[in-house]
């Protein structure tokens, strides 16, 4: 039977970083602040929030609520977006998505510094991880893979990684986290032709295909670690993944079961990616005031 | 023997359809032109750029050179960038690189408009060859293999295509455009542990190592098509590639030589990238009228 790669182990250790770093921001004056812009009253979208403000609250970080109404207006939205970025004591902003149909998503999205986009949504931080530059941050589903890897001492480098899906919340900017990480990566989508031969190959398999089972017991082999991006709601009622954990699990060497796996350390990668945020644009300031004096 | 893919045969058609795109845009009044922006006089340089000018005037492109003194200030870059981005009458713009050590590289070339870049070179075209949106352009190199593949008609759909090497200029990006044909994708690098198992798996090996001859026979299997991005001088004096030619056409099914082969296409891609962008700001233009009329 696999090893279980769990979330909550990840977290644990995650978790110790960020309240440490929190604390060490606010013992220099620095609230680390997120920022959750938000269009109407979705229950996913409440149900989300409440649990992120207790989670970041738990950490150190404040949570600062931005609402706009339902049928706001695009002007609006941007107005705020810009107000945010001008709004030196919020260092990260999520923006719950989808935003209304009248929106264009990637205007409002493009809008927001890439120095607060903590959760990989402008296309600066997505060139970001295209380069590996360090602009921006990554998408936090995507990122959060690669800290249960890390967290697991799992080494990617010259490794066999297979990635299901192309999706850019997590598909591609997890092909580029894990080749930063020198594996050799391979990523599979619905036109593979022989995805049964390619994710058989994989030292790492990645599946964020988005679609309940997708991955069964003839998908894998021996010796695999399985990370299960997907959630769904089974037939049974039960939560799910992409990856049939009870065909797949008796295979494989390691696998992160749904729920408890990758869904639950995405908060606290958020939690991460404001903290450093906030620490960047600290340092940047530092920086800054060092070069006037020398100027002065 | 393999099939040889041949530069000319590409450029042929490739030329065609920049020619045709030139003169409508002519007969509307617009005379599409690149600029090359150049700071220095290196050999290099002044061999591409007459070279260049050559192939685009023979499209019908104006191609007007920008010099800079080799000393030039990085600010003084910055502005002839400038100039160039509100320079209604220049579509396209190639800066050539590598640009003096005492420059800011990735700064300069993050001033250009996105609209401008039809060489691939800012985070903008990046984000947009990584998300797919169509915004700026894609490398004229990595493109290049792309024109290769269509000319002779070799559909992606489906296939396992490996890119060996994760350059930004070619391996990168040549990974998600073959992923945009819908190929299977695996990108290797130097800490792949076992290239000769995964390069023999090709359908498509596309080849941008940057190292003389790292691929010999033992690398490929029967029906592949290699696409080869290297170009060096040989212990011979001879040019070659990264693909060791004698070696690996005798097993495959088709293959580009070196030189005649992706390098020669290079330049008419550039030219196609100009015409295109000349075209996007005319239809653009033409729309924003169109709007103007309608609103007043």
């Amino acid at each position: 039977m696999a090893k279980l790669l769990l979330g909550k182990e990840v977290n644990a250790s995650l978790n110790e970083r960020v309240r440490s770093k929190a604390a060490r921001l606010r013992e220099a004056g620095i609230t680390p602040t997120l920022a959750i812009l938000r269009v109407g009253e979705r229950p996913d979208d409440l149900a989300y929030e409440k649990g992120a403000r207790k989670r970041h609250e738990a950490l150190g970080i404040d949570c600062r609520s931005v609402v706009l109404p339902a049928e706001a207006r695009q002007e609006e939205l941007l107005a705020a977006v810009e107000e945010l970025n001008r709004d030196a004591s919020v260092h990260g902003v999520l923006m719950l998505r989808p935003l209304p149909a009248h929106i264009d998503e990637r205007l409002v999205c493009g809008a927001l510094r890439a120095e607060k986009d903590v959760d990989g949504q402008t296309e600066a931080s997505m060139a970001g991880v295209f380069t590996g530059s360090g602009v921006g941050f990554a998408p936090c589903t995507a990122q959060a893979c690669m800290e249960i890897l890390a967290h697991y001492g799992i080494d990617c480098a010259g490794r066999r990684a297979v990635v299901v899906g192309r999706s850019l919340i997590v598909g591609k900017p997890a092909a580029m986290l894990l080749l930063q990480k020198n594996a050799t990566v391979t990523v599979c989508h619905t036109r593979t032709a022989d995805l049964v031969e390619v994710t058989r190959q994989a030292d790492i398999l990645l599946v964020a295909a988005g679609r309940a089972g997708v991955i069964g017991a003839e998908h894998v082999s021996e010796g695999q670690i399985v990370i299960d991006v997907g959630i769904h709601v089974g037939a049974d009622g039960r939560l799910c993944g992409d990856v049939d954990f009870d065909a797949v699990s008796p295979v494989v060497e390691a696998i992160t079961p749904v729920p408890g796996g990758v869904g639950s350390v995405t908060t606290s990668v958020l939690a991460e990616h404001v903290t450093e945020a906030a620490l960047r644009m600290y340092r940047d300031r530092q920086s800054r005031i060092y070069i006037r004096q020398e100027t002065f």
